[in-house]
């Protein structure tokens, strides 16, 4: 397979940002040669002696890699089985991790070394774990790709941003956005250049478009020349690009020479279709075996990658902990070695505990662990979505449709009308009453995404075209605060805040089911229920 | 004490850079209002559930507190205390410290909070701990200053520099500096503006001379208002800046409206004057207790900052482990909320298994457990330098002198001349054969600054003016390195690379005497010894 892909990856180097260009390979490099001989001391940097490190040894009790079940439980058993693994009397299954501050054998992770000042690119056999796991995981077009440790996503974007991206820039984005993304860009005068969506995510119709008919003179910054995108678990949307798509859009990247930057934090948290729960019962029990659950996952940028032009960001925050503050950027040799030196003038290396601890981990596990660890997770979320749909569904009456909004073409909506009291309905006759909200089952990540329909706000065309159209949004949203759930409201998301991605008047919420236990989920669904039935009443 | 303190800083918020100004504060802060509400359910972050983190405690055996001998014992004994300490049949004394999932009372540090996505400012009882310990150890002149952790003083400077300096501005420091901070700057068309030193550091005069002839015109950029200093320990000059001299930089900094940046990794490695073995015998024993050593130590910058116009940076790299990439600014809020929004587009917070490991060791060790750790490793550093500078005058023949080199002005120089085979002089009668090299026993810090006089080099005065005259500095370093020994070339440290700050034609090494073995110490200043001399032989 090695021998299918490219040695080397096109020159790019016309991307690099003037700061990219003006930063200095650390003059330190140029001991590097000398470094590792045998012998050698080295009085070069000004490191402390390990000995006055006062951590004589790191230790972890750390879960198996199966500890969670890849049963497809139902509603109840998820509750019932989610409790039992938790509780007090039932300790879940742990092994012992352990980081001497010496090697006890050559290869050993200590501390000596991870908690020394470090080389940018990390520890030794955390990149080695990490470039096993993405040859076999995403399976890049091209052979001689970079590996570079991060400080997880946000700084990766952070980093990317200034290596490829001058003052003035627009850098192309879903219609609907990460915030946080266009947060770390505004500062340097760069903005976000919104493309819109489809079911798939990313239109890559509309990013010809745009592309196509770019004129400088109305636009005001040249042709963007970077897209930075989430493909799955789309931020807030909760779509997933399959290979078609990324092929499409990777091929307009080349035709006009873009830079993609995929954030894929929720690669592994792929769910597939929502089934409503009546339908659910007969396939309780995943039929995949890891092997095949990790070939069914929708491939990364990285496997059309045949010019070097993707940077992949991945992280541990979603599937180890947020707190690592780990990740990696992969990419070509050359972007690398940029964001390499630009890692070494800002958090240097990521920290040397989180690093050994995540290391120590990994290598405990292996990478067969790992992915058993990955489909665990990828169960629960999909159980997790699952249940707070099916607590919606408890809530409110459903009803099909289809929506002309741009990232719900070609998908089925669910309407959402307040249910006639007694009765559980679902995708029956079509409901009586305002119709509330709209949403799309998202088919990976962590958010629902949903679309309140204030245009049915019994206050709504009396008021005023002066007055802001969010304020339902957060009137509703404080409505829901004060009864005690927090979610996101809508514009948090829009990568334009200025000027939203349509001219309608909804409002949106993205509501996340990746934390609260069970219990916790059903009642907020309640509610929320409650708050907005009782908010259009008004 | 307080009462003395002024409750606000002057305005300071024309020194925000163009970039600072357009950070937009986190959408989600406005959700910060309803946080730690009873009974909240959050829906609102991308968080996952605690219950997948795999890492159910994290345990360490961490060194007590009084680890390392208050005594400053001779080479000898030196050597021998510190290899029975380590010696594997000898093991250091340890406690156990761990972190588990859950708090199992409350204020009890955990993984549940510490590996969750958390604030820029860090876990809270990092920050308790750290403001109190600023409170009673620098003890800032007034009393509603902030801290705020981050990754380490290089992404300290970073962050300061990004946030008060706008491109193509100048920043005051030292002529020879640390290299990594104006490495930092010149990508964003920032650049080092030299100020002369004598044997206090920094030089006030030269500094007011440097900023009252600033002519804008000539200069191609405004006057400087922003200042970095290493004002103890001083990278690489090894010079400790005190009281007088500071609150004197201060007072012109006050008139030029100049903010200071004071990047004090080194505070706590005042080690004072160097004195001769022969005469340190029967002072062996260290006369104070830690409070009185703490008092003792030349204060910070913040103890005159009645304007809140010094930008502390402290790290835990030269104390705990550079590995823990964790330190924090001490300055007024101002600065510091704009310094946390930067941080959350960047590393976020710092890594939650440092984070909380750290918390947990100073926890157990508490304050006074710290500062007589801390002792101790000043102590050490103390014996460190003294016996390296030992081995050196076991190596060549020393004569006092003085310079009118700016960094050296009013020191007692070591000159440096072969010695005498048999004979093992010190301070005598005026050596024979060449002058080697000078330098002074710096007063703090981890490294040795030599001055090679290459003008007593045989070749030296048939070269041709326009070979570069840092050849010989790079000549005599390979042929130490190629024997084994790396230590720093001085061009590195010139704060203005292009023009180093004499127009004289020696060269310099940093050599850190921090890191190795007292026994690879001795044997790296013979190799050093036996090179320097066979170079000025050829």
């Amino acid at each position: 397979m090695a021998s299918e892909k490219r040695q080397k990856a096109i020159d790019l180097s016309h991307h690099l940002s003037y700061v990219s260009r003006a930063r200095t390979t650390s003059p330190l490099k140029g001991l590097s040669k000398y470094m590792g001989r045998p012998g050698l001391i080295s009085l070069a940097g000004g490191m402390p002696s390990e000995t006055y490190f006062p951590f004589e040894t790191v230790s972890a009790d750390v879960l198996v890699p199966d500890s969670f079940t890849l049963k497809e439980t139902g509603q109840e058993s998820g509750i019932s089985w989610f409790w039992k693994l938790f509780a007090r009397s039932n300790k879940p299954k742990t092994a012992p991790v352990s980081i001497p501050k010496f090697p006890e054998a050559p290869g050993d992770v200590n501390l000596a070394v991870a908690l020394q000042y470090g080389t940018a690119t990390g520890i030794p056999q955390l990149q080695k774990f990490i470039k096993d796991f993405v040859d076999k995981v995403y399976q890049p077009a091209y052979s001689d790709y970079s590996i570079l440790v991060q400080t997880g996503n946000t700084d990766g974007w952070s980093r990317v941003m200034q290596t490829i991206m001058n003052p003035g820039e627009g850098f192309l984005t879903e219609e609907w956005t990460y915030p946080s993304a266009v947060s770390a860009s505004k500062p340097f005068g760069m903005h976000p250049v919104p493309v819109a969506m489809d079911k798939d995510g990313m239109s890559s119709i509309d990013l010809r478009k745009v592309l196509s008919e770019w004129d400088e003179t109305v636009r005001g910054c040249r042709r963007p020349h970077v897209m930075y995108t989430v493909p799955v678990g789309q931020n807030p949307c909760g779509s997933t690009m399959g290979a078609t798509r990324k092929k499409e859009i990777y091929d307009v990247c080349v035709e006009y020479d873009v830079i993609i930057v995929e954030d894929d934090p929720y690669f592994f948290l792929q769910q597939g279709d929502y089934v409503p729960k009546t339908d659910r019962g007969s396939e309780s029990a995943s039929h995949l075996n890891d092997e095949d659950w990790l070939s069914s996952l929708d491939p990364s940028y990285l496997k059309f990658d045949y010019e070097g032009r993707v940077i992949r960001l991945d992280t541990f925050s979603k599937y180890i902990a947020p707190g690592s503050r780990l990740g990696w950027h992969t990419c070509n040799p050359l972007f690398a070695e940029r964001l390499e030196r630009q890692g070494e003038t800002s958090a240097q290396a990521p920290c040397g505990f989180g690093q050994s601890l995540v290391t120590q981990l990994l290598m405990t596990w292996k990478y067969d662990g790992y992915i058993r660890w990955l489909h665990g997770l990828a169960v629960q979320y999909k159980a997790r979505r699952d249940f707070f749909i099916d607590c919606l569904a408890d809530e409110f009456h459903f009803e099909p449709s289809s929506s002309e909004i741009s990232f719900w073409k070609g998908c089925q909506v669910f309407d959402a009308y307040p249910k006639q009291s007694g009765k559980r309905l679902f995708m029956s006759e079509k409901g009586l009453g305002t119709k509330l909200f709209s949403f799309v089952p998202p088919s990976s990540g962590m958010f629902i995404w949903i679309q309140i329909h204030f245009e049915n706000h019994p206050t709504y065309r009396s008021r005023h075209a002066d007055e802001p159209d969010e304020r339902l949004e957060m009137q509703l949203w404080t409505k829901i605060a004060e009864a005690g759930v927090l979610v996101s409201p809508g514009w948090f998301f829009a990568a334009d805040t200025e000027n939203p991605p349509t001219d309608e008047v909804e409002g949106h919420f993205r509501i996340s089911f990746s934390n609260s236990d069970f219990e916790s989920l059903k009642k907020a669904v309640h509610v929320f229920s409650k708050c907005t039935k009782d908010f259009f009443k008004a």
